[in-house]
């Protein structure tokens, strides 16, 4: 392993996608920004977009801008990242968050299955999907049966095809889980819940734009997703959700929202849903959040999710062969997948000190990554933007903090909002 | 009645809200809109704004921001709405859409109300309000109660109080209603609803900045509002619910979502609802949508809600006076309550012909007026931005396209998307 700061240079000049990070604004060259799927990075296009969003579509063309766009972009921008996801355009639509979009599938898919009582998931779940489960379960009396992981970081699928039987409506997990960063295999797991006779639903939120995926390929009936991570849609973006076209008239969401009736603006009294999938569109969108989701989404496309996948493994591998020649021996622990095949596109590492020296590189080395009870810094690698020379400053720096003690001076303690 | 154009130039020069104009963006000069009921106009200080929190909060300071005042926004924009509409600051949160917050509070209404099976609405509410209440009698097997209006226009509180029994969990209406600006008494209503032991929940997206009211003083349950109209926070833009202070903690949202938890990043395994409203929270707020909500709620509070109220009834009734002078001659019907204290801030006009009628005003007249079936041409009076003139010119060439027949060239069909 080549640990010089030349070599980490040598790499990005040799990136095929490295033109990508212009794309991007980096209002602080200084600031190693490791937090991309939590927040990815604001597209210069986004600006010009949204300011033609505010200022000349809502500004000037008031009222009318609803007829010249903005109606179907739920529908034109879900038809964009069903791209990025292996569907078909016609099966993804971006509305509302994604703890809503998750309530609404996971709801449907228990109503369509009544002869089915249990829904299976694990607890590296992210905790909005195990909190939301909870909740559904207990409303319509069914059963949540929760697969702990052994070693508090993966779930193999045999453990999965253990607690997944006859009377299992739906098997839903975290495509990438969201503290260790393990990939499920899509393939395999959705088998196994089909063998059973379950419905697999896909919460896609770390993997959408960092993982390529085959949603028709694998028959998945349901998923959702959130754009504001690894899309680069913009804080809290609404989020899309996807149903399997053969399903769409099958299928209720249960929130009865006039923009998912039929006909809406004949304003009749009686509910009857759209004929497609803008069935699952509640109230009226957020067009200025919404209208921010698609040039990130286009960018991605111009990339190649093939391209950013390849780039994001050698990202996280760099990371990783990096941790093992400098902070392996300072007791910093993986809490990622070895084997990139079973890894997203962040890194978790584990120390016992964790929060403090997550706190110490924020304050004091210019790099931002974020912090997951109760051990793990999280780098999240954005292949899009994220530079090789990052991740090499980032493991120094993070050696740095650790070896000169410097999280020492910060509290043991989360701060009450982070 | 003074028909002259000086009389109308003589009521703006005589307006004290006037300078409020000047607020917002007027990019085109010779347009009168009278659809600020639909989409209200974009303020200035909208544009700096938003600016500001997409380039330097996103893209400078990244997921920093949400420690630096977006985490806070749900609670801290409502508690600026709740002065609007005679509430607690901790009485009001902005989040999702008007649909999906009218979902969780009559769930949770009805959950808190297990031995009464009854919601009462009436035939007037608007379409979505009707369609997630049938989703949701469908779905607990509870009876939606429906009082038709024997106008088509109004429904009396004493044809309500019929309705109202002792198996009624919920009386629900619009408070204005969408199609005739009827403006429900809401004490009178609300006091009828718990003359019967019933809970009362207030639809406010067509009197929230239009109407002052007293929730608190009133008492009150459940309120659910728009911000894209009268508030002026832009297309789509978050909506807002009420809940009074006492019952918070006995209520719970149906939708379990992570921003809904208590110590949300302690990511603890089990749903523990926040003890505070905030547990009415889902997913992540858009946040850029959600930002866009508070300048103009700023703006109403500075010229208050007293004087907005008393500059709207002025302007409704100068619009009813040249209605009866130059319309009413003409075929055209009053749609909406003769008495002011029975009308919100828009005036309904009917004519068999209001399809293409609204669509001549818009397509050469310069006038944006908004159509509703079967025969409603609405006029949105926004009295923080419209003025006397653009009402005088309205009906004027209103009149001009009936007199002319302009309308006939036309299809008496909707376009497919208005």
């Amino acid at each position: 392993m080549d640990l010089s700061p030349e070599y980490a240079r040598a790499l990005d000049a040799d990136d095929e996608l490295a033109r990508f990070r212009d794309e991007f604004v980096v209002a602080d060259p200084e600031l190693i920004y490791m937090d991309g799927n939590s927040l990815g990075r604001l597209p210069k296009r986004t600006v010009a977009r949204l300011r033609e969003v505010v200022e000349q579509e809502w500004g000037q063309r008031l009222i009318r801008s609803w007829g010249e766009g903005w109606f179907t972009a739920p529908q034109r921008i879900g038809g964009k990242i069903a791209q990025l996801i292996g569907a078909r355009p016609e099966e993804v639509l971006v509305s509302d968050s994604t703890s809503v979009n998750f309530y609404k599938l996971v709801h449907a898919a228990l109503r369509a299955n009544p002869n089915r009582r249990v829904i299976v998931t694990d607890d590296l779940n992210f905790p909005s999907d195990l909190y939301l489960l909870q909740g559904i379960a207990q409303a319509l009396n069914c059963e949540l049966r929760i697969v702990h992981s052994k070693d508090g970081l993966t779930v193999s699928p045999e453990e999965l095809a253990q607690a997944v039987d006859a009377n299992t409506a739906l098997l839903t997990l975290s495509h990438v889980e969201f503290k260790s960063g393990q990939l499920h295999d899509m393939r395999a797991v959705t088998e196994l819940a089909h063998r059973a006779g379950a419905w697999m639903l896909w919460d896609l939120s770390h993997s959408a734009g960092a993982v390529p995926m085959a949603l028709n390929d694998c028959n998945v009936e349901l998923a959702v997703g959130c754009t504001y991570k690894y899309l680069n849609g913009g804080p809290g973006a609404p989020a899309f959700l996807y149903v399997r076209a053969d399903l769409q008239e099958k299928l209720r969401s249960p929130i009865w929202g006039w923009f998912g009736q039929s006909n809406q603006f004949e304003m009749e009294p009686k509910y009857r849903p759209a004929p497609s999938l803008t069935r699952f569109l509640a109230g009226t969108p957020t067009m200025l959040s919404l209208a921010a989701v698609e040039p990130g989404v286009e960018l991605l496309l111009e990339a190649g999710m093939k391209r950013l996948r390849a780039k994001s493994v050698r990202q996280t591998e760099y990371l990783i062969a990096l941790w093992e020649a400098l902070l392996q021996p300072l007791g910093v622990t993986l809490n990622s997948p070895r084997d990139p095949a079973q890894r997203g596109s962040h890194v978790s590492l584990g120390h016992p000190e964790g929060l403090r020296i997550d706190r110490a590189l924020i304050e004091e080395m210019h790099v931002i990554p974020d912090f997951r009870f109760p051990d793990n810094i999280r780098f999240g690698l954005a292949p899009i933007y994220t530079t090789y020379v990052e991740i090499y400053e980032a493991m120094m720096r993070m050696r740095h903090v650790i070896e000169e003690r410097l999280y020492e001076k910060y509290p043991t303690e989360r701060p009450a909002v982070t």
